[in-house]
C-alpha cells in the first residue's frame, strides 16, 4: 500500500545492521519434544540474552497460509515485495554460480540426463555423475553457436548446470522439457517464435554433442525464467550491503539486488564470522548472513539435527556479533517443520537488538515468546523498514 | 494486494474441511457476568478440547471498526473480498428461498403493508400476515406482465416476498420505496429509464390488485440489486463445498457462490449433523455448517440465550464431528455483543483443528484467548487460505 514511503524516508547514517537466516527456523509443536518446537527445546543462551535485551515480533512470509519458497521468503526479509518481485528458477541458479545475468537474459536450470535408443527418459539425473564430469560436459556444450543469440551454458554441481541465452527480445514462456518421472520422452519444445527455435536449435545441437556419451546422454530444460534488473538494495534503502551464504541460492537471490557476495573461507559458521567482520572493515553497513542447517534438517524431520543447527548457531554468535554492529536481527525466511519435512505458511519468530526498543517483554527466543513480543505480527517486508528505523536510518515522514 | 495468489496455488487432494460458524458469536464485557463475554461464561468442553488441541486466533470481518451484515460477514468467511463481491439484500432474499437467479437479474424484496386512504403506510409489515396468506397473495401477483421483461413473484415467509424482473439492460440504481416508518407515503420511483419505469408498472399494477385486500393492500420495495455471477468456490479453491444452513439467508450466499445446498431433516442442530454425513457421502470435500441462535439472542440483549445457544452447538459437536473430516474451523461471521444489540466491528474468535498447528497456546474457546493464540489476528479472508493449507490444498509459492 504505501509502496516507495520507505524509499523516500531513507536518511544515511554510520549505524550498522546485521540480519542473520536461520533458515527455516520456525517449526510446530512436536511429539517428542512434548509439544515443543526445535527452537524451544534448544539450549540458545546467547540468542535469549539478545532477547531479553531487545524486542520479539513474528513475521508472516508472504500471507496467511501461503508456503514461501526460499526465493520469495528472501525477497521478502529484504523488503521487496515478494509476488511484485518473482525470480525464476533458472535466473536464480545462474546468479547463484556468478554468472552476471543482463537484463533480458534468457536462463533455465539444464539436468544431464539418460535416455534409452527410444528416446525416453531412463535416468533424469544421469547417475548423478560427478562435478568434474558435469565441468567437461558443460566445456563441450559451450561451443554452440546459434544465430541471434549469445549462449552460455554453465556449470553448476554434479548432473546440474544451467543455460543463458542472450539476445533481444526473448521471454520465458517455455515449458519445462523435462517430464518429471523416467519412462517418458522429453516434453518436446513446440512454440515458434524466436525464444522457442532457440531453445529447439540448442536441443538439437546438444543432443549430437551428447549422445554417445552415456550415462548422459542428453539433458532436459526446466524453470526457463528471464533475468529483468530489480531495484537495488543501495538505491532504495541507501545500503551498503553484503551477504555471506554458503549456499549458491542465496548468494544469487542477494546478488540479485546488488548485494556483494563475501567469500567464507572456511566454509563453515566461523568462516561466515570472519567474513561478517571483513565486511565491516570494507565499509558495508547491512549484513545478510545465512545458516541453512536448520532448514535441511527440517526438511528431513530430523528434529535432533535441527536443535543442533540452531545451537551451533547460537555457539558461534558471540564470534559473528561485532563490536560494531548497532543493530542486530535473527529470524528465519520461513518455517520448515520436521513434522511436515517441508517448508510452511507458520509465522517466523524475529528478534530484533539494538537501537530503540521495548524490551523485558521476553526472556528467550522461541516462536511462542515472539508470538507475545513487543513487536507483535507483521508482513516479511516490515522486517526492513523496522531495522532501518532501529538504525535511525528513517526521517520523519511529515511534519 | 495479492489477488488471485491462492487460487493460483491449489491443489487438489482427499482432505476434508468443515467450516463451522456460530452466528454473532463475539461479545464484549458483559456486567451481569462480571465482565466475561457469553463464550467465556458458558461450559463448552468440546471447543475448549479442540481449543487445546488445535491453533487460535482472531479474524477482523472486513476492515477494524467496519461492522458488517450477514452477506459481506459470511463472504468473508468463505475467503470472497467482501467490498469486491457484495450481493444486494434483494439478490439474497431471492436466493435464500432457491430461486433460480440469472446473469442481469433485478431482484428486490417485497413487504406486505397496510396503507390507508391517504395512501399513507399505516403498518409496514400488514399486520405480520400469514404464510399462507402470502403465498396467496404471490399467486395473484404472478398474472402481472410488464413489456421487455419477465417477472417473478416469489413469496418469502409472513409479509416478506420478493419480485425479480428479467431481461436485458437492467441496473439497480432504484431507491427503495420503504419510506421506513408509518405516517408517510411510500418513496415514489421516479427515475425514466428501462429499470425504472418497469418498477413503476409493477407497482401500478400490483396497486391494482392489492387495493381492497386489508391488511395487506400494498406492498413495498426495497433492497434493489442486479445479480451478477460471482466465480464458483470450485473454480477459485477446487473444493466441492456444501452448505448445511437452516436459514434462507445462509442457504442464499453459500448458492451464490456454488455450494450445493444440502437439507436438514429434522431443523436442528441434530439434523445438520447428520447432514455433514450426507454430505461426506456425497464426495464434498468442504463443509459450510451455519448455527443461528447465538446472532439472534445477541441481537434480543438476551445473555443467557446466547449462553445456551453456545452450549447447545458445543453439545452437538460429537455428532457434527465426522471421523472423515482432516481439518475443523469454527468461528462466528461477526460480533453481535448482547450489550449493543446489534452486529459489531469487534473481532470475531477463531478455531483450527486438524492440520500442521502449533498448539498447546490455549486451554478453551474464548475472545481472549483467541487473542493470544498461536495463529494471531488476520482478515476474514486469510480463513480459506489457512484453512486449505492446513489440509494441504496449497502448493508453494516460487522456489
Amino acid at each position: 500500500m504505501y509502496k516507495d514511503l520507505v524509499e523516500k524516508l531513507v536518511q544515511k547514517n554510520d549505524s550498522r545492521i546485521l540480519l542473520a537466516v536461520i533458515d527455516g527456523i520456525g517449526d510446530i509443536s512436536v511429539g517428542e519434544l512434548g509439544g515443543k518446537t526445535p527452537l524451544e527445546a534448544a539450549l540458545t543462551p546467547e540468542m535469549d540474552r539478545l532477547a531479553q535485551g531487545g524486542a520479539l515480533g513474528v513475521h508472516i512470509p508472504i500471507a496467511r497460509g501461503i508456503t514461501p519458497g526460499s526465493g520469495p521468503a528472501h525477497m521478502g526479509l529484504f523488503g521487496y515485495d515478494p509476488v511484485e518481485y518473482q525470480v525464476g528458477r533458472g535466473v536464480l541458479a545462474a546468479l547463484g554460480v556468478g554468472f552476471k545475468l543482463k537484463h533480458g537474459d534468457l536462463a533455465a536450470r539444464i539436468n544431464f540426463c539418460t535416455v534409452n535408443d527410444k528416446g525416453m527418459v531412463t535416468d533424469r539425473r544421469a547417475g548423478r555423475i560427478t562435478t568434474e564430469k558435469c565441468v567437461e560436459l558443460v566445456g563441450m556444450l559451450t561451443g554452440i553457436r546459434i544465430k541471434g543469440v549469445e549462449t552460455f551454458v554453465v556449470p553448476v554441481k554434479q548432473h546440474r548446470a544451467c543455460v543463458v541465452f542472450r539476445g533481444a527480445g526473448l521471454n520465458d514462456d517455455i515449458q519445462d522439457t523435462d517430464p518429471g518421472l523416467v519412462g517418458l520422452k522429453p516434453v518436446p519444445v513446440t512454440g515458434s517464435d524466436k525464444s522457442h527455435r532457440i531453445v529447439q536449435e540448442f536441443l538439437r545441437k546438444a543432443e549430437k554433442i551428447l549422445k554417445d556419451l552415456h550415462p548422459a546422454n542428453f539433458l532436459l530444460l526446466r524453470g526457463f525464467a528471464l533475468h529483468r534488473e530489480f531495484p537495488l538494495v543501495d538505491e532504495r534503502f541507501g545500503l551498503t550491503a553484503a551477504a555471506i551464504a554458503l549456499y549458491p541460492m542465496y548468494r544469487g537471490v542477494a546478488s540479485l539486488i546488488g548485494m556483494n557476495v563475501m567469500k567464507s573461507d572456511p566454509q563453515n559458521l566461523s568462516g561466515q564470522a570472519k567474513a561478517v567482520s571483513k565486511a565491516l572493515d570494507s565499509g558495508h553497513d547491512f549484513i545478510f548472513l545465512h545458516h541453512k542447517p536448520a532448514d535441511s534438517s527440517g526438511e528431513d524431520g530430523n528434529v535432533e539435527a535441527k536443535i543442533e543447527a540452531i545451537e551451533e548457531f547460537d555457539r558461534a554468535l558471540p564470534s559473528i556479533l561485532d563490536s560494531r554492529l548497532d543493530v542486530v536481527c535473527i529470524t528465519g525466511d520461513h518455517s520448515t517443520p520436521c513434522p511436515m519435512k517441508l517448508h510452511s505458511w507458520h509465522s517466523v519468530p524475529v528478534l530484533i537488538n539494538g537501537g530503540p526498543q521495548r524490551t523485558g517483554y521476553s526472556t528467550g527466543f522461541s516462536e511462542r515468546q515472539a508470538l507475545s513480543g513487543a513487536m507483535g505480527s507483521f508482513m516479511s517486508t516490515d522486517i526492513m523498514p523496522l531495522l532501518l528505523a532501529s538504525a535511525g536510518k528513517l526521517a520523519k515522514f511529515g511534519a
